[in-house]
C-alpha cells in the first residue's frame, strides 16, 4: 500500500512527443509497473487519442494532463529528472546511472513528487529542458548505440524504479522546495543580477539557462527557498530604488 | 572484453512474432544493451525487411538467422529459457522473476549458449513451445496488467542481463567546495544583505549565524562556488556604487 503511494508520486513527462504510438508504448509501460501519473508538454499532433488502443494504457492516457510548458507540468515536484543518451553538452549537468538514479527518484519520493522527463523521438530535451532538471540519467547501453526506442527507454526506467520498489522508510527531515517555488527563486536571482549588471542584455537566454542550473543545483529545502526568496526580493528592490534615487 | 563475449553467447529467439516492428523494436534493443544474435522462428510475415528501419537495428536483423522449428533455432544452447506473463499453464516450469534468472543465465553465459525465447504478440509461448524450456522468466509487472509490449519486454530483459555484468562503479562527483570558499560566499552574501537593508545594524549577529548555516545547507561545489561568489561581488560592487553616486 505504501509503495502503490510512492510510485503515485511520479510524474513520467513526455516532452514534446511526435509519434502516438509512443505516448501509447510509455502508457502501457506505466500501467505495467504500477505507475499512473503521466504528463505531456506539447505533443507533437494534438491529442493523444490515437494512442489509445494500446493494451493497458488506456487508463493512463485517459487521464494524461496537457501543459503547454515544461515550468507548469513539473511545478508541483521537488525533484525534476531528465533522461537522455548523453552527448557533450549534458556535461553541465550531473549525471547518473540508471541504477543509483532510480535510487534517488526512490528516496525522494517517499516524501514528495518527482518528475521524470523524456524528450521528443528526433531532438531529446532541449537545452531550456535541461534547464529545468536538477540531474541527469542515462541507461546504460553501449557506446556503439546509445539511442534508444522512446518506449523502451520508459519501461526500462520504470522497471528500474519498480525493482528497486521496498518497504518505506522514514521520510527525509526537510522537504525539497517544489519545482514553482525554484523556479520563482531563478526568476528573482535573474532580476538581481539584470538590475547589477552582471548578466548583460545580450546573451540573456544562455545565462538565464546557467542561472536554472546553478539554482536547481543547489537542491534548497521548501523553508530555505523561502528565505532566499526574501533575501532576493529586497536585494532587487534597493538596486531598483536606488536606481531611480 | 570478457563481457563482450558472454553477451554473444545470447540468443534471443522471437516465435512467430507478427508485427515487423516489433522484430525492428527486439533488434534496436539488442544494439542498445550489447546483444547481437538474434534468432527468429516462422515469422508470421515473411522476411524482416520491413523492420530495417529501426535506428540501430540494421546489423542485428540483417544477421538474423531464420528457422522453421524451435528445437533447431535452440540446437546449440545449453540453456532455454522461456519468457511469459504468467498464467496457469506454466506451472509445470520453475518460474523465476526477472532479476534471479538473469543471474543465472549470465552465469550459464560464461562458458556457453543461451536461449531467451518471447512468445508471439498475441498468444506468448505454446505449450509445445514452453516443452524446450528449462525454465521461465517473468518479468514483475503488477498484476492488474501483466501483459506487456514485446519490444519493451525484450528491452527490459536484456537491460537487466547487461545491467548485471557491470562492476558498480562510484557515482561522478563534484568536490564541494572548501570550508574557506564557503565563508567567502558567506561573507559576500552578509556584505549583500547588509548593503540592501535586510540585515539591520542590530542583531547582527544572529543574523550572520543564521546566514552562515543557510549557506552551508547549499552544500556547494567548488565551481559553483566561484560562481556565486562573482555574482554576489558585482551585487554589492553596484548597491555600493549606486549608494555613492
Amino acid at each position: 500500500m505504501r509503495v502503490a503511494a510512492e510510485l503515485d508520486r511520479l510524474r513520467v513527462v513526455l516532452v514534446r512527443t511526435r509519434n502516438p504510438l509512443n505516448m501509447g508504448a510509455a502508457a502501457r509501460a506505466m500501467s505495467n509497473f504500477g505507475f499512473s501519473r503521466l504528463r505531456l508538454v506539447n505533443p507533437y499532433k494534438e491529442g493523444h487519442h490515437e494512442a489509445r488502443s494500446a493494451v493497458g494504457a488506456a487508463a493512463v492516457l485517459a487521464a494524461a494532463e496537457e501543459y503547454t510548458s515544461l515550468a507548469e507540468a513539473v511545478a508541483d515536484c521537488t525533484l525534476v529528472v531528465g533522461t537522455t543518451a548523453v552527448g557533450g553538452r549534458e556535461l553541465q549537468h550531473p549525471l547518473r546511472r540508471l541504477e543509483e538514479g532510480a535510487r534517488l527518484v526512490r528516496r525522494r519520493l517517499r516524501s514528495s513528487p518527482v518528475a521524470l522527463l523524456f524528450g521528443s523521438e528526433k531532438t531529446g530535451l532541449s537545452n531550456a529542458d535541461l534547464s529545468h532538471c536538477h540531474w541527469l540519467l542515462r541507461i546504460p547501453t553501449v557506446p556503439d548505440n546509445i539511442s534508444m526506442n522512446l518506449g523502451q527507454a520508459v519501461a526500462v526506467c520504470l522497471y528500474e524504479l519498480a525493482r528497486q520498489a521496498r518497504p518505506a522508510r522514514a521520510a527525509e527531515q526537510s522537504p525539497r522546495a517544489a519545482a514553482g517555488e525554484v523556479e520563482r527563486v531563478t526568476a528573482m536571482v535573474l532580476d538581481v543580477l539584470r538590475a547589477s549588471g552582471y548578466v548583460k542584455p545580450h546573451g540573456a537566454a544562455v545565462a538565464e539557462e546557467k542561472v536554472r542550473r546553478l539554482v536547481r543545483r543547489l537542491d534548497l529545502r521548501g523553508d530555505d527557498a523561502e528565505v532566499w526568496l526574501g533575501m532576493w526580493r529586497q536585494i532587487a528592490w534597493k538596486l531598483r530604488a536606488e536606481e531611480e534615487a
